[in-house]
């Protein structure tokens, strides 16, 4: 089962540690993965101890390991220079950085093309690079990975050129635990769009006090609150990043119930609906494109 | 020293009640605060109990008793409706609802002059209402009430004619919780005055994010972040609210600290620098000019 394993791939954030074994065609053999054992969350000299943990069941396989995600921010275990934009997976393997033998991390990527808008992106990379299908071959795409740090990026000629990034799960994750509200059942689906159009059209300072306006005056209820909410900030996020899109239809890397919000909410919005693509398939198969990349090193 | 009191006026918010002895001309004579008591917080039964304690030391004076804020919201006291724009102290005097004998509550004021995006204000109606000196005659004007819900409202002939809310102190203190950075000893202003040109300049979903940017690659020092993210909200926030500005010099109603910060990022977005009235004496003067209308009832 596990003789075509060629790679160990780690996908090493802010709130999980992420461990694949990888076959040569980057697809996933096996996997591990550690809650609460975020990359910042450690303190310094644990990170060693943490990562053997993980990969325990692969030690006699002797593979290479390879490590992206806030692993190698200044608050990780060792921080990696940035790769400035463009950036492809040559340059990327260019910037690897080794932690201790056989560990590996991979750079982020820093986009700063305007120095009054420097645009910063770690993990995000490895999945843009093993989002497409080996068989793709547009010169242009959009990739779009939805999360508490929501990341669009323009991609030509498989180089990372553009990047922007909103924070919409973060302001959703922060005014959920503030505000009123109740979770529905089943998402909301007529508040979730007057959500997206309110969010989409308006200044979103203004905007998300409706959902405290509407609760007051009865036009939204307990269990429409979350949707809406969800919808202002998706619909915010579309307006402020839809000069990145172009005519085909973007990856979206992510879950499939959060590319059913955003393909909803790019629809409603005349954008092209995205084609969904799982985070982990696209880390694994990023990482060893990385790998296998014949760079300076 | 309370020969002339005539009302007792009340401030009673989310979380403080703050009463007043006010004197005819609306002057505030002596004044309670009681923290941790704000209205919603309370359980049903418990307002009537709650006001007799902060207001026990004028109970020998037998005034009547005007509260604003959201003791009259549907989780306060009681649920008082809203009054519709444009709403002047008659208006208000006309919607006031009896708590009990000898308390009345102030309603607050709903702007639905466009239905699908009303607008709705609790407490800062009162304020807005007590801004103005006897002897200030201007048609036309524009109250500031900075804060957690954050209120433009334009005035004309002493009616509230129109209202935008953004919720600029609600996403400072929920950030603030969860990102970096290291409160300084004193505001750094170059930081604030950076984070209110990317804040009025670019759409916010994108321009927090330069907060988490600028960090990571060092732009921005720990102890210049909170300053920063500062800047970006009010930025945003004057942004979205422009359009209510007049050339008139607007009335700022808050703290000292506060107006310094909306009077240089005013100035610094080409807008007339607000003049600052305190809050306080805001709410008595209201309450009592809505108290001396001789309305329908």
């Amino acid at each position: 089962m596990t003789a075509a394993a060629a790679l160990i791939g780690v996908d090493w954030g802010s709130t999980h540690l992420r461990a694949y074994l990888i076959d040569e065609d980057g697809s996933v053999l096996e996997r591990s993965e550690w809650a609460a054992c975020g990359a910042p969350a450690l303190a310094i000299g644990e990170h060693a101890g943490a990562l053997a943990r993980a990969i325990a069941p692969w030690r006699g396989l002797e593979l290479p390991i390879l490590a992206c995600g806030m692993v190698g921010a200044r608050n990780g275990w060792r921080e990696v220079p940035y790769r400035s934009a463009p950036a492809d997976a040559a340059s990327l393997r260019a910037g690897l950085l080794q932690a201790q033998p056989g560990v590996w991390l991979v750079p982020g990527v820093l986009d700063a093309t305007d120095p009054d808008r420097v645009e910063v992106m770690r993990g995000e990379e490895t999945q843009i690079l093993g989002a497409r299908e080996p068989d793709e071959r547009a010169e242009e795409a959009l990739a779009i990975c939805p999360g508490t740090h929501s990341k669009w990026a323009r991609l030509r000629r498989g180089s990372i050129v553009g990047l922007r990034t909103c924070v919409t799960g973060d302001l959703y994750a922060a005014l959920r635990e503030r505000w009123p509200g109740v979770e529905p059942a089943s998402p909301a689906w007529a508040a979730f769009d007057r959500g997206v159009a309110r969010g989409a059209r308006e200044p979103l300072a203004s905007a998300l006090f409706s959902a405290r306006a509407d609760y007051a005056t009865r036009r939204l209820q307990p269990e429409e609150l979350p949707d809406y909410l969800s919808g202002l900030l998706i619909g915010a996020e579309i307006a402020a990043c839809r000069d990145l899109a172009g005519a085909e239809a973007p990856l979206l890397i992510g879950a499939p119930a959060l590319a059913a919000r955003y393909g909803r909410a790019m629809r409603a919005q005349g954008l092209a609906e995205p084609s969904q693509r799982d985070a982990a398939a696209c880390v694994a198969r990023g990482l060893m494109r990385i790998w296998r990349e014949k760079g300076e090193r």
